[in-house]
Parts: C-alpha cells; sequence; structure tokens
C-alpha cells in the first residue's frame, strides 16, 4: 500500500508546538520530514518536560516519524546547503517571526527561483502582512486578542484561557488543510504558492457565529459559563463527588428531567414552563437542579439521567480520559518505543482513514541522527 | 486561474456546524458542494439566529458559495436520484448519528459498489465505532467527555466549556485535513476510501501535551485559570476598566516589569527573584500586580508595558476584535451581498494563499435553489 503522502519531502523549520504539529500530521500520512535543528539543542521542546529517561515528551509526541539534521543557520555553508535541498523539496514550512526567513535569505520570493513548484507555508502569531505582523507570537496572546477569552468563563469572573494552547493547535490545523490544498493543486497544475496563517486568525474563525450576533445583530457575546444560550438547563451542574454535563434542549426533555428529580410541578412551575422561560430563569433553576444534585455522586447522577432519557455525562479529567475505553478503542493513545525513553504513550491521529490509516511507528529522531545521511549525497558531489 | 477544487464535486448531507464549517472550507476553494437538504425547512440552522431580514447569519455564514437541493430521503426516488450523483461525485460527507446513512442504503459499502473512486467522510460525536458511537454528540458533551473542560476555567471554580463550539469546528478541520489527504492519494492512485473523525476524539488531541503528563508523569492538569503552568507573571491581569495579558517569561523580561510598576526592590525579593520561585509564590505576585494596575486603564498599561519592553495586550471582546485593523487588513471579515439579506459581514478564511486564495464571493443558497438545476439532466435522461 502506498501512503498517501510517500515521496513528498517536507523541510521543516518549525519550533515548539504550532509548526511541528503541523508537520506531525503530514508525517503521519508518509511524508519525510526533515526537521532542521540548530546544533548542540535543537528544538526548544527536547528541554521541556513531562520527561521520560530525560527525553521529552512533549517532543516525542510532535516529532515522531520525522528525521533531524542539525544545521546552524549563521553559516553560509548550510544556507547553500538548504538551498541544494530545497531544490528537491516540495514542502517549506516555518514558523519564525515573519522577516527571519527573510534576512536568510531563504523567504519564498527567493526559493521559488530555485524550485517554482515550492509550496511554502508560514505559521506567525499574527501573519506575514498586518498591523501586528512584527509582534511576539504567544498562544495566551492570540487567544486574547482573538476574541475567545473574552467570550470563555463565568459571568463576573475574568476572562479565561482555554486549558490547551490553541492558538497553536488551530494555526497548525488551518496549515495542514492548507498544505494539502495547495500540494492537489500542484498535483493538477504544477503550480508551487506560499500560505501564511496567523494564530489571531485562527482563533478568530473558531468564534464562529459569535462573530455574526457583533456583525449583524450588534450585541457584543459575553461569558457565560458553560451553558446554552438558548436551551436550559443545558450547563454543568456540581454533583456530591464532580460535576456532571445535563443536556435539556427541549420541553419534552425537561418534563423527563423533572420526573426524575421527582418534582413533577416543575414542568408547571410558571418560571420553567417553557425553554424560553427557563433561560430567563436559568439561574434560580441551577440552583434547583444543584441541591437535588448534592445527594448524588456523578456516577449515580449521570446514570438516573441516561435512564431516564436525558442526555447527561460526566466531564472526565486527563486520567479519566486517558484510561477510558473509548481512547483505546479508537487508538488515540499509542504505544510507541523509543530508543532511550523505551516505552511511552502519545497521542494518536484522530482521522482514522480505511484504506490510508495513520501510521505511527517511528519515534522521534535523535538531535542530528539524520545528518550524516543526508548530507553524504551532497558531499559525495563536493557541494559542501 | 484555475481553483484548487474546481471540478470537485461534494454531495453534503451534513447539518448545522461541524460537517457545514468543513465542506465550506471546500466551498472556499473551489469545490461544487451540493447541499441535501430536508424539503419545507432545510438545515436545522435557516431557524438559528442572528437574523438580518429574517435570514440567518448562521446560515449564511457556513453555507456561502453552497448549491441546495431539497430531497426527501424517506422517498425511494429520492435515495435513486442520490444514487445516480454519486455516481459523479468525488465527495460524499455527512454528520447524522452512526447508522443512519446505513439505513438509508447509503453506507460506504453501498456507495463504493457504484464509485470505487468516492471520498466519504463521516463526522459525529464519538465516532463510527467505539463504546459510544451511537450516544448523540453535543458540543457541551465532547468538550467535557475529551477532557478540555476539566483543565479550562480557574482553580476551585467548576470546569468550563470554551466560549465557542470546539468540538465542530475542531472535527471539521481535521475532517477538511482528511479530505485533502484523501483527494491527494486518490488524484495519485486512483483509490478512494471513508474517513471517520469524532469530535469527541478532536477535542482530545488538542489536549497536547497535558496528556503526556499523565501517561508519562502520572500527573493529573488541572484547571490553572489563564496562567502558564511554568513562568510567571504570564496571565491575565485586572486593570482599571478591563483585563490585560502580560506575559513575562524569564527574569530579564521581570526585571523590566519591576521598573515599570517602579518597584526595583521585587527583583530582588527572596519570593520572586527566580522563574520558580515567583511561580511558586504567583498568587501574591498577582495580588501585587493587579493592586499597581488599578491606577491604570487597559489602554495606558498595554502601552507602559509595550513601551517598557515588556510583552502585553489587550483581551479583545467580540465588537473590538471585529472593528480592529487587523481583522480588516487580514481579510477575517467578508462582505456578501445576499439577495434578501442584503450586505452581511461573515468570516474569512484563515488560510492565506498566494495563488489560489479562497474566493468567497456566493452567498448561501435558498431552500432548494438549485434542485431543477441538478435534477433536469436526470429529467431528460428518464431517471426520475
Amino acid at each position: 500500500m502506498q501512503r498517501p503522502l510517500e515521496h513528498i519531502k517536507v523541510l521543516d523549520f518549525t519550533r515548539v508546538l504550532a509548526g511541528p504539529y503541523c508537520t506531525m500530521l503530514l508525517a503521519d500520512m508518509g511524508a519525510e520530514v526533515i526537521k532542521i535543528e540548530k546544533p548542540g539543542t535543537g528544538d526548544d521542546t527536547r528541554g521541556f518536560g513531562p520527561y521520560q529517561n530525560n527525553e521529552s515528551g512533549y517532543f516525542m509526541f510532535l516529532n515522531r516519524g520525522k528525521k533531524s539534521i542539525e544545521l546552524n543557520l549563521k553559516s553560509n555553508e548550510s544556507i547553500e546547503l538548504l538551498k541544494e535541498l530545497i531544490k528537491e523539496a516540495d514542502v517549506v514550512i516555518e514558523n519564525f517571526r515573519p522577516g527571519v526567513m527573510k534576512k536568510l535569505g531563504l523567504d519564498y520570493e527567493n526559493l521559488k527561483q530555485l524550485n517554482p513548484g515550492i509550496i511554502y507555508a508560514s505559521i506567525s502569531g499574527f501573519g506575514q502582512y498586518g498591523p501586528y505582523s512584527a509582534r511576539p507570537a504567544y498562544d495566551l496572546v492570540a487567544q486574547a486578542m482573538g476574541g475567545l477569552a473574552s467570550i470563555t468563563g463565568h459571568p463576573q469572573q475574568p476572562p479565561t484561557r482555554v486549558g490547551s494552547s490553541l492558538g497553536d493547535m488551530s494555526a497548525a490545523l488551518y496549515t495542514a488543510y492548507g498544505i494539502m490544498v495547495a500540494l492537489f493543486h500542484r498535483q493538477r497544475t504544477g503550480e508551487g504558492q506560499c500560505i501564511d496563517v496567523a494564530m489571531v486568525d485562527s482563533i478568530f474563525s473558531l468564534l464562529e457565529s459569535n462573530v455574526m450576533r457583533y456583525t449583524i445583530e450588534g450585541i457584543v457575546p459575553e461569558r457565560i459559563g458553560s451553558r446554552h444560550p438558548i436551551s436550559s438547563p443545558f450547563d454543568i451542574f456540581k454533583a456530591q463527588d464532580g460535576y456532571i454535563v445535563i443536556a435539556v434542549a427541549n420541553d419534552s426533555l425537561f418534563k423527563r428531567l423533572c420526573s426524575i428529580m421527582g418534582r413533577p410541578e416543575l414542568e408547571q412551575d410558571e418560571r420553567f414552563c417553557k425553554d424560553a422561560l427557563r433561560t430567563k430563569h436559568v439561574d434560580e433553576l441551577k440552583l434547583i437542579i444543584e441541591d437535588w444534585l448534592r445527594a448524588y455522586t456523578v456516577e449515580e447522577a449521570v446514570e438516573m439521567m441516561n435512564n431516564g432519557g436525558v442526555p447527561s455525562s460526566p466531564i472526565l479529567n486527563i486520567q479519566e480520559i486517558c484510561e477510558d475505553d473509548h481512547i483505546a478503542v479508537r487508538e488515540m493513545l499509542v504505544e510507541l518505543e523509543h530508543p532511550i525513553a523505551g516505552k511511552t504513550k502519545i497521542l494518536g491521529n484522530p482521522v482514522k482513514f480505511s484504506k490510508t490509516p495513520a501510521i505511527i511507528n517511528k519515534p522521534s529522531p535523535s538531535l542530528g541522527e539524520h545528518t550524516d545521511e543526508i548530507l553524504s549525497k551532497y558531499r559525495k558531489q563536493g557541494i559542501i
């Protein structure tokens, strides 16, 4: 079986999270990803925890199946060598601050002279053009400037960062889609091009209809906690030993909930008899539900809800979801054998292809592991 | 100029958010997306606000540039017609609950008999297989079960939903990448295949290194608000009239912050002189900074920080980011003329291609707008 990105060569200048996650999605599909790392230390994430036998789990996860070559981007010889590599590459990707690749003579305008079909992708905080282009990229800043922090969290509480680096991860996903679109276009026309993705734009795009609430109706969405904006009770509720989701999206589900709670009179209550009224009196309703829930554990409550036909779920913590059968059956945690770390468990690929599944069977490279392999050809030719 | 997905025909059975956002990303690139809608009412989102001249902004955003055909999936004639359409399609995509397409005789096993090259993508809450496959998909449940809610929010506060439907949006992004990988593979080999993406898996994958903190070190990450897990002060802080980000990632930036605050002695303070110590005493440090910030507006504080060389940004609300120059220059809000709604502003595409930019110039279709156009060929052939 041919892998979908077999024979696609990616020169990967990226570091830390957004770029490496994008090229991980390409490596999972069979691309040859050559990671250019700075001599001695390599990608910063080699020094990020969690550690297993002093190997970074952060690095092992993001860089599985890639090759590593140590190159000093400040040496002319390295730049000349890179230009040789670029002649044979299909994709170049970088996530430096805008302008850095140009200073190195490795911007798209230069590289397309060497390889007109090259696909050149850049990920940055604010994009290659625009008023804030030169600003440094932090995930927290992207979440804050992109509008998402302002609508995440509880009323009367501060704006809230999503608990993982969504600015990086969403930019990575958009770039993977962009690179695949560009590869498909090149396959049909021979044309290369460059692609520019900003973390702030990626976060902004995830706001979905919150944006049109402003552009169309002039409403500025605010933090409303975890509840549904229109339907109630559709929220996260406190039970005896933790929290549960109860998802009541219409009047007939509310009737079932009242029956489970042994409070049939609430269904007729003038504050709660219609969905719009329940949303108007959502705080009172939440107090009633949480008062009742105090007598039940999460497990008991979810079971009563589901038996009574009301959609409900626990809120799984990281341990609980990692140990859940769902994750095992869906191969969302993959065991890999790393020569130094030993057996590690890292995140799988969420796209399940019937014919060309993600193959995650090669560990992340040691720093410079493939330098000789990649350079030997050019040494033989006397180029370096 | 050929558009990258010109001549790619997508039969789109999806409704609401995840599926339509995925096919929007294909339509932006020139695919012919034919939206199959139920007669009379169509996609549920036609009835979702915000409204402009009674047209749904939610629907207009997600369905720009698509075609609409009204078909009753319960009629045999429609199913026969769909099979004709599928013979000429490149991609079929659906986000029903697992099993629904099979009941209709429209599952992959059936359709690949008609068109072996078809690419068949399914999006669901818990996937086409797995212990929870049959459960209904709600974004809140995906965020809760996928582990993200447990690490989003403030300590001593409840788990928190991300303020937009990230379960849907991330599944859409993964599916767009998956479909493009499958199209590329088919272009090189002729092989079709099916793709299965679950919202819970998509959310889980976004947890990035939080997962390895558990699988490798046995740590269960918890809610830590908006702060950085290792560096301090790197958080959201309250100023006089709102909140700001201050991003101090090392000791030299902390020295600058102390100077801006007129508190040089803090730099020598035994609680704060090293990053690890600052993180240990992060609550005390936050009180000191917010006490000082009480005298300054967001605008003043961000300016002082940036002038003093400390990375800082405001937290933009939805109005502020929508009106920001960045969004205008990056074309992240696009004006479209809709025949009934008139001029509307909807979200742009965050991937900026140099040669094949997203073209967003056709409004969303009215219900059944293209039924005659699409069916006339089959009527002439006497198939229906």
